[in-house]
């Protein structure tokens, strides 16, 4: 399979979410213009992006919601359910324990640590707190595919390299930091202020 | 100036993050190869995107690190300090509020709506809640001009409209629902399972 860029998979996920909201409108086909439409982007984009993958839809018919959404969410694999750890329990730890739509798509976070001896072995939100120096034992008998980074930006490396010598291949990394990672190991940084940059950038342009 | 892509201004806020720390590191000249390896893409791509603001760096020498991090911070609006409220004072709400990467970047939270009459008027981290009927008094008074939603999504479109009837026309919006907005008002959609999607997707086809 070629290799897919990262903006294709993250339209493929917005895909998804568009023709969730279409198939609850009882929507039962749509075209490409009308997904580019709803996102704001080319329809020549949306083609393009799903091309990658084969052939969907007739021409001139447009796509089947269901089936399409279907093939999406195999394709990014939300068929299965993921075991997800979290590590560090601040602020945005916390906020992210409980954020509905990561059990929406599958991800469940089924162990969480940190490494403050005063939150080590304390319960939050029916899931006990773990010592960061127990992620082999735990990230294996939790089964735990990925790994949500929300400690300090200093603790951020040595914490991903613990849990890459326990096997973990996937994380996403809250910390505002450039981790260095094997060519095996993918990490996905989620900086909250870029969105608003976006916005200032629209802002002063308009 | 060109329709310039919401991708294109997404990668130029993280050249803007990679310029950064080449400057901490003491880099004074930085290529385009470099940038791109630095980010996972091709270098081709750091070229276009620069070429749609101008010229930049001279062929062969590459680009000066702080003349570029300064130029890209001025086209993203980043030389000025941005009024941000925030409504919705749940656990994202409340992690929002001290997260350093807004401050860093020139977005302060002045002022944080809440629609709890238990929570209306308490203070928070050393802001006072106000009533989101209040809006327009204090987004005028505080100069806001930009607003992140952190409300429920049953809540999202009431409180946004609240606030495009005072006069704001940026949000950003944690509330995963789509937002209907008139052509002059511009929303960011923060999902944060997005990026776990990309996650699965790689562990998928791995």
């Amino acid at each position: 399979m070629k290799k897919i860029s990262d903006s294709t998979i993250g339209r493929l996920s917005t895909y998804y979410r568009t023709l969730g909201e279409l198939i609850e409108q009882k929507v039962q086909t749509v075209s490409s213009e009308k997904i580019a439409d709803l996102n704001g982007i080319t329809s020549a984009q949306v083609r393009k992006d799903l091309s990658f993958f084969g052939t969907f839809g007739k021409r001139g018919l447009g796509y089947n919601t269901v089936a399409l959404k279907d093939e999406i969410g195999r394709i990014l694999g939300l068929k299965q359910n993921w075991n997800v750890a979290l590590a560090g329990i601040g602020n945005i730890g916390r906020a992210l324990i409980d954020y509905g739509e990561f059990k929406k798509q599958g991800f469940f976070i089924k162990a969480i640590f940190d490494n403050d001896p005063q939150k080590v072995n304390s319960e939050l939100k029916g899931l006990k707190v773990h010592h960061i120096d127990d992620v082999c034992e735990i990230a294996k008998k939790e089964k735990i595919n990925i790994v949500i980074i929300a400690v300090p930006v200093k603790n951020a490396q040595s914490v991903i390299d613990q849990f890459i010598d326990c096997g973990i291949r996937a994380f996403l990394n809250f910390a505002p930091t450039s981790i260095k990672v094997p060519g095996d190991v993918m990490v996905k940084n989620e900086n909250m202020s870029i969105e608003l940059e976006a916005l200032s950038y629209y802002l002063t342009q308009n």
